[in-house]
This record gives C-alpha cells, structure tokens and sequence, in this order.
C-alpha cells in the first residue's frame, strides 16, 4: 500500500452515490506535503519522457499539477471549463460530456500548446473519463504530444480508466480504488 | 522594481477595459519559479505571524497559495464559489457582489476554519476587492483571525485596496498597478 492509499484509508470518507470524499486533504483542504510527495511519484514515473508541459483543469487538478510541474521544471497549462474573458479569442475547444449527459467545453489558449510540446496531463480524479477526454482532444487538437495520464486516485470501478489503456495511453492512476462499501465505510483498492 | 513588476513589464499585455493580461505566467500558464518566488516574498512580508492556514479561492489564487504555504508549513485552504456536491453541508457561506453586481457566493467547509486559526488569504488579483471581502467575512464567521492580506497584483485605481487598508487589515500587494495605458500598452507601477 503506497502512500497515498495510506492516506485515503486515514482520512477519505465514504459518502452514498460511491462519493468518496478526500475534501480534507486533496482538493477543499490541501496537505502541501502529501501534493508534493504525489509529484515526486510522477516524476519517477514519468520522469524519462522529456515533459515540456503540465496539463490540468481547473480547479482541483491545480495544486498536483504545480507540484509535478515543479520536479520537471516546466510551467503548468490550466485548461477552462468555459470561455472566459481573460482568454484570448485564439483558443482551442474540446466538447466534454459530463456526468448529467449536458455537453459542457473545456478551452485552453492556443498559444500555450504547440506541435513542439510534450504534455503529462494530470488529474486529481479519474472515474467516466470525460473531462480526460476533453484535456487529450485540447492536446492532440493542437498537434502536441500525450506523454502520459498522471491521476492521483481512479475510480476502478467506472470504465474511464479501462478506456484510456485500452486506448494505449500510458495512465499512471497512484491509488485505484476498486470498491467503496457505503454501509460500513470500507474502501478496497485494486 | 521587484521580480513580479519586472515580469509584468515584460510579459503582461494591457487590454481594452483595464485589462492587465497575465496569463503567459500566473493564471492560465503558470511559471512555477514565479510562483515559489512570491510564495517566498510573502513569507518574508508575514513570516513574523503564526499562520496556521492559508485561505484562497478557486481558482487562479491556488498556485500561489500552493508555493506560500508550503513557506509556512500549513495547508491551504480553497473556498468555492458555489457551493459543491463535495462539500459537507456544514459550511460558511458569504456573499459576494459581482463586478455586474449580481449576488454570488463564497463558501468553505467549517471543519477547515476554526476559531484557533490564524489565517493568511492569498488571491491573484485585487481589483474591487469584493471577493477579497467575501473571504474575510468565511475567516470572521469562523470566529477565526486575519492575519494578513497577501494579493500578487493589486489595480491600484480601483478601490479594493484602499478599502481593506482603511479596515486596518494588514494588506501586501507585490504589485499596484497605477495606470493602463490600452493606447500605448504602458503599464505604471505605485
């Protein structure tokens, strides 16, 4: 059991609708510490591929990618999820379906991608795979290279991770939770 | 003139509407030297206050927050603007006039704030000031105390700043913008 599955069993709580809420630690709360450990993992993972880019979206994906973009020593690119005024007009646009089947659009501004890039997308979540989806089209869209799919804890038991290898993407999930028991709050990992 | 003038002089673009683009290097691609160097700056500004959290909001504020409290030891916490499935319901909730002067809100989980906290609110930009509000009301509802205001950049014509010095909070902007120039492209430093 790896470091951060050791953390989720500590502090993630078990919620009903197979939620499992990491809110004290990963994303509302954040363990400074324990993001940048998750940095360094990826780096061991990833770190023989010559990254160029860190690739998240807003907002919770944030503070891993700043800690992972620090061991590569490259900047980190925060797609949106909707078009905002401080973007400029030249940006890329991906469709994302989300969880109520409402199409949603994750953008990203076109000069911060080129064909010469090498991204490492990083999450903090995987479950349906959409939004990864959307961030890979933003990447392939502009001709840039997917390195790698860097998600601190995956869903196993939804298919978006089954997708993304079964796609040949090379999708380093750091905790794959398998089964989440609401009744008695037991979290399996795979 | 400090690094993050010296960088705004450099790379920031002004835009029609007193807009200050910045976001080839804070907001929409980050620099993350930049960032743990403003994460240091504030820690030397505030480093004699005992800071047991750092406040901000989703989600250009979270990269900075990231790099000053890891200078700090503490963890950063991350208010929302609308209130998430994710978060507990037991939560502080403030509201916010928009710059269109629509009510939003800023909510945070009460189990993340308490009254023997001593917080450091961290943002991107100050311009009106009223999101900066919003998080001075979480931290004052959660009985907790603010320690310090730490803000990247400040639009020193708008009156943001000046409110939250005349309330006595203790305000550090790294930098004020004075003047934009959208004709010339000029950029004037306080």
């Amino acid at each position: 059991m790896n470091f951060l599955e050791q953390r989720i069993l500590t502090d993630g709580i078990v919620k009903t609708g197979h939620v499992l809420k990491v809110d004290s630690f990963l994303n509302h709360q954040m363990d400074i510490a324990l993001m940048d450990r998750i940095g360094e993992e990826f780096y061991r993972r990833f770190g023989d591929k010559a990254i160029t880019k860190v690739l998240t979206i807003e907002s919770s994906g944030i503070a891993i990618a700043c800690s992972v973009a620090r061991c590569f020593g490259v900047p980190v690119v925060c797609a949106r999820k909707t078009k905002n005024i401080n973007i400029d007009g030249d940006i890329y646009v991906a469709e994302v379906e989300s969880v109520e089947h409402r199409q949603s659009k994750v953008v990203v501004g076109k000069k911060f991608l080129s064909s010469a890039d090498h991204v490492l997308i990083v999450d903090d979540f995987l479950a349906n795979g959409y939004t990864l989806q959307g961030l890979i089209s933003l990447v392939e869209v502009a001709d840039a290279t997917v390195e790698g799919l860097g998600i601190a804890i995956e869903k196993g038991f939804q298919e978006g991770g089954k997708r993304m290898r079964n796609l040949g993407y090379h999708l380093e999930s750091l905790a794959i939770v398998e089964e989440l028991d609401e009744t008695t709050g037991e979290i399996v990992f795979r």
